[in-house]
């Protein structure tokens, strides 16, 4: 098992936890991004901009380089790697919850479908001519 | 492709952003458990404990059931897949980027090897006698 960084987990897992982050690193996908562009679709200050580059950036998920009066922005994926690990722990409980769920339901199903044939009377014939 | 729900995903990530609401998760992997077993384990009151509790709660992570005076916790990992799945998406940056960090590596290496047979002289040899 892959040892996990409690203090980088916190940090990725609090940087993933609002929208607008995830939004910009999903334009870091793209390819770099200055510091104005990464902020601009969002309808909010500069400096606000800033904070949230900032969570991603102490995060390790973003790596910024000043090129003279430009800050240029670029992702950097490998902490995901971690938090994604991290949650693969969890995927056979979500798989058995799963199955259990669609268990359930088939089982609802079957009763629905058998029940009316036991409750309403057989459809009466037309007598033939 | 997956529809994330954002605020589901902000409430998720969030909750997994501290070591306590992690090891909390972890325990209940074992079995439901009450709220002051979940709290035991940690150097804290039993309210803020409780904080984190519902942190997890909110986030769909836990639920609760109350029977008479205690409240049973059980783990609700259904969340964690969306969350998984979030991350997913970037994989194949993470691994491109592990690829890139990988043969930058190799690469030293073999410049390491190569270069002092070029740079230190040839080995004196003894004078055959």
């Amino acid at each position: 098992m892959v040892e996990h960084n409690p203090a980088q987990l916190d940090a990725v897992f609090h940087a993933l936890g609002d929208a607008t982050r995830r939004k910009m690193l999903r334009a870091l996908t793209q390819g770099e991004r200055t510091v104005s562009q990464l902020a601009e679709p969002f309808d909010m200050s500069l400096a606000a901009a800033s904070k949230h580059i900032k969570a991603l950036e102490s995060a390790g998920l973003i790596h910024r380089e000043v090129r003279g009066r430009t800050h240029m922005c670029r992702l950097a994926p490998a902490p995901l790697a971690g938090a994604h690990d991290w949650l693969s722990f969890y995927e056979r409980f979500w798989t058995d919850h799963l199955d259990a769920l669609e268990r359930l339901l088939r089982e609802d199903d079957a009763r629905k479908q058998s029940a009316p044939a036991r409750k309403s009377p057989a459809p009466k014939r037309g007598v033939k001519s």
